[in-house]
């Protein structure tokens, strides 16, 4: 095909193309789809995996059994997308992007063919990849990641054919936490070993002890401070144990839940703009930084954190589909922005609710900020409300201009989603002094009658006010 | 006491004088103790009934069943505040305020004797009285109002004394849908009879209705645009039936729950400043209007609607215990405000949970607003997660400028909360556009991908940009 006939021609149909056909990538396709019919805007997405539109969110649900069926985590089929006149490619691989030539070469990851797509715009959403500790033994049988639906079912498998009963998960962030309820549900012994000195690093250390306590509440052996140096096999070649420097912890099987990196080598290859952390740089229309024709989104991009002024890297679904649709509706001549995020997570590990949103002590230390904390226990409910549960919640604000900076949380049913209170009020870039007049929903089902984010609010204020911590 | 003498002079104990010993007055006064000693501040309060501090949005669940010992409503007894030097008088009624002179007329409820008291610093904390119907038959044994724990005391009493199982509602408000859930759980037959189009007026009527349909589910009876015209009573001088105009409910016990209004005779008498719903109307420190040494708060005064810039009447323990703690302060001298309002409230009957905030649209008319609205259907967790329920979201924004108007949830558990969000939205003046980039927590037992108050703004922001409604 010849490009120059192809693009920004009037009359001539445009082409868009997608790498990446997960969450960002097939929002951006739709949203685009739904604004350009098919005779303005032709739309090739190529996907090297085996599925589409996935909840990569849900797998530890599914392998713990609360979701019984693979496809209930797909959102939308391959089928689904080409309906909508999508030419969506599976099983194939970009590997080369010409920013150059306004092109992309891709493999078919079956036949190994290669051939060269052009485009007038493009969006990469090539995703994250899990990191792999580089450690002896770390691809013996036994050893999983989760983070694509191959993964989980090849971990179900195992946990399927496997006799044994017990599990040993390296890392205690999100992943590590929610594989480890799934493999308790599974009724597995858990051994959870954790780099840090606490699980859960994206909430400070005194909050993170309060998800150790209750780990260990649930049945779950936490090792912390501790890094698997080494996993051992057996004579059959599969995993009996991993590791560490003082210890050995007997595995049937091992879950590695260390987190992801931005999967940039495409990017990195074409000479596009990366950060601190990997991820590409984009500009509030999610425009790859100083590219007109190239879009961005999703778990491969950086994002800003509205709260320190700085690039982040969150891989999250829910930031996916926002990226995706303001992609999508730029990529076909509307207009959208994605400002940024504060950094709001919410998870849970059997009934233990964890959720935080805003800087943790030490990434307010990084942004140069002085700061005063407030840590409350309260309750979900009326204290004399049936099931009222303890939630403890601490806050940070901003010395002397008392502004918000951050909120976790950590209880049981009800406590988790509060911390959207906390995420709107980042974002109006409130004060802890206007947040104690929160009109906040309150009946005793519900609340008690200060909410527990307004009670931390009401000691946060205070310790700006006598400028004390 | 020579006034004179007391007030204000350098040296000289002040005295705070507190008309009504429930959330509003008894918060004043605990946070006046807090702030200043004994040695510097003397408090006397009034309190007409047998009880402090009481949780009457608990009433419903002590009467249901699910709260089983009265005294668990009480957040502080008499003597806990007595001992926190607090003079508190129970049984005790203001009888007039005399402002000129600076002092208040008691009257010893059991004895009668009447004696006055003087103050540097007064505070109206006279609440709210439950709106009677002026009808035959409505102090008949057997129809009971639920406003005060006598009240509640003397339902049940009813309740346990009664062999028949039919229960008449009057009211379909928060308190009438309340008290129909706890009748049924206490196995009776519920008819709530309903002025209205709907239940929950605090709601437009497309979402009453939904509240309509789910009661009805849940065996309620439902007589909607009906007035109740006359308490019919046996031989015994029970109610044996309610009447309407067209018909006869027969009714072993009648529950009025037909809302209340401020409680402001005294203030009237003394000519202080009301507003059209008949609440002081005061400043943004609680102060009562052009009264220096006056404050009042809870639900005998009108609040700021910071939405529609206009004042309301809204009864709610939430804001009573906020009005109290900027009162306290205030008359400590401290400085606090109390901004306003939101109108936000939450409310469910059985599972059915209901949240509502901001104006409803003929709130909007009424400001003058024009608007555009969106109703979606979600869901409270990820569709494939055990246990999503579905929720319905409206919202109003302004057109053209697409600000936030109100938020209406109905839906079933993690639901109601959710209103939440919008609340911290709309006291921050966003827009629905940028509430749909709001960083919410994601996760899938807490969230579909896109929370369903995002797929509501977006919905919104749809209809601002086209300029449908």
């Amino acid at each position: 095909m010849n490009m120059s006939a192809v693009r920004g021609v009037p009359g001539t149909r445009e082409r868009l193309v997608v790498i990446g056909g997960d969450a960002a990538g097939m929002s951006a396709a739709s949203q685009a789809r739904r604004l350009k019919s098919a005779e303005e805007l032709e739309i090739v997405a190529f996907e090297r995996g085996h599925f589409t539109s996935f909840s990569a969110c849900g797998i530890p649900y599914w392998v713990g059994g609360d979701v019984d069926d693979r496809d209930r985590l797909i959102a939308r089929t391959a089928e689904e997308h080409r309906a909508r006149d999508i030419d969506l490619r599976m099983r194939t691989e970009v590997v080369e992007i010409d920013v150059a030539g306004g092109r992309v070469r891709a493999r078919d990851v079956e036949s190994g063919d290669e051939y060269w797509t052009s485009y007038d715009k493009l969006v990469i959403a090539t995703g994250a990849r899990p990191i792999r500790p580089d450690m002896p033994g770390a691809d013996a049988p036994g050893v999983h990641g989760v983070q694509t639906l191959d993964d989980g079912q090849a971990l179900i498998d195992t946990l399927t054919r496997t006799r044994g009963r017990r599990a040993v998960v390296v890392g205690a962030g999100y992943i590590g936490v929610e594989m480890a309820e799934a493999l308790i549900n599974r009724g597995y012994e858990v051994t959870v070993v954790n780099r840090g000195s606490e699980p859960m690093s994206t909430l400070d250390p005194d909050m993170g002890r309060l998800v150790h306590e209750a780990m260990e509440g649930l049945g779950i052996t936490m090792v912390n401070d501790t890094e698997v140096t080494k996993v051992l096999t057996g004579e059959n070649g599969r995993v009996r144990a991993v590791a560490t420097q003082d210890a050995e912890y007997p595995a049937d099987v091992v879950v590695l839940g260390i987190g992801v990196r931005p999967e940039t080598s495409l990017a990195r290859a074409a000479g596009l703009p990366l950060g601190d952390h990997g991820g590409l740089l984009t500009d509030l229309a999610m425009r790859v930084r100083g590219r007109e024709n190239i879009w961005a989104g999703g778990d491969c991009v950086e994002v800003l954190d509205l709260v320190s002024g700085r690039e982040r890297h969150i891989a999250l679904g829910t930031h996916a589909n926002k990226h995706g649709q303001v992609i999508g509706t730029n990529a076909a001549g509307g207009y959208a922005t994605f400002p940024g995020v504060v950094g709001t997570a919410v998870s849970k590990v059997c009934d233990l609710e964890i959720a935080r949103t805003g800087l943790r002590e030490k990434d307010a230390r990084r942004a140069g900020l002085q700061y005063v904390t407030a840590t409350i226990e309260s309750t979900s409910r009326a204290g004399y409300y049936p099931n009222s549960s303890p939630m403890t919640v601490k806050m940070l604000a901003e010395r002397r201009t008392g502004r918000l900076l951050g909120v976790q949380i950590v209880g049981r049913e009800g406590a988790g989603k509060r911390v959207d209170i906390a995420a709107v009020a980042l974002t109006a870039g409130m004060t802890v002094e206007q947040m104690t007049s929160l009109d906040l929903g309150y009946a005793p089902p519900f609340s008690p009658v200060w909410d527990p984010v307004l009670v931390a609010a009401r000691r946060a204020a205070k310790a700006v006010n006598t400028g004390t911590s």
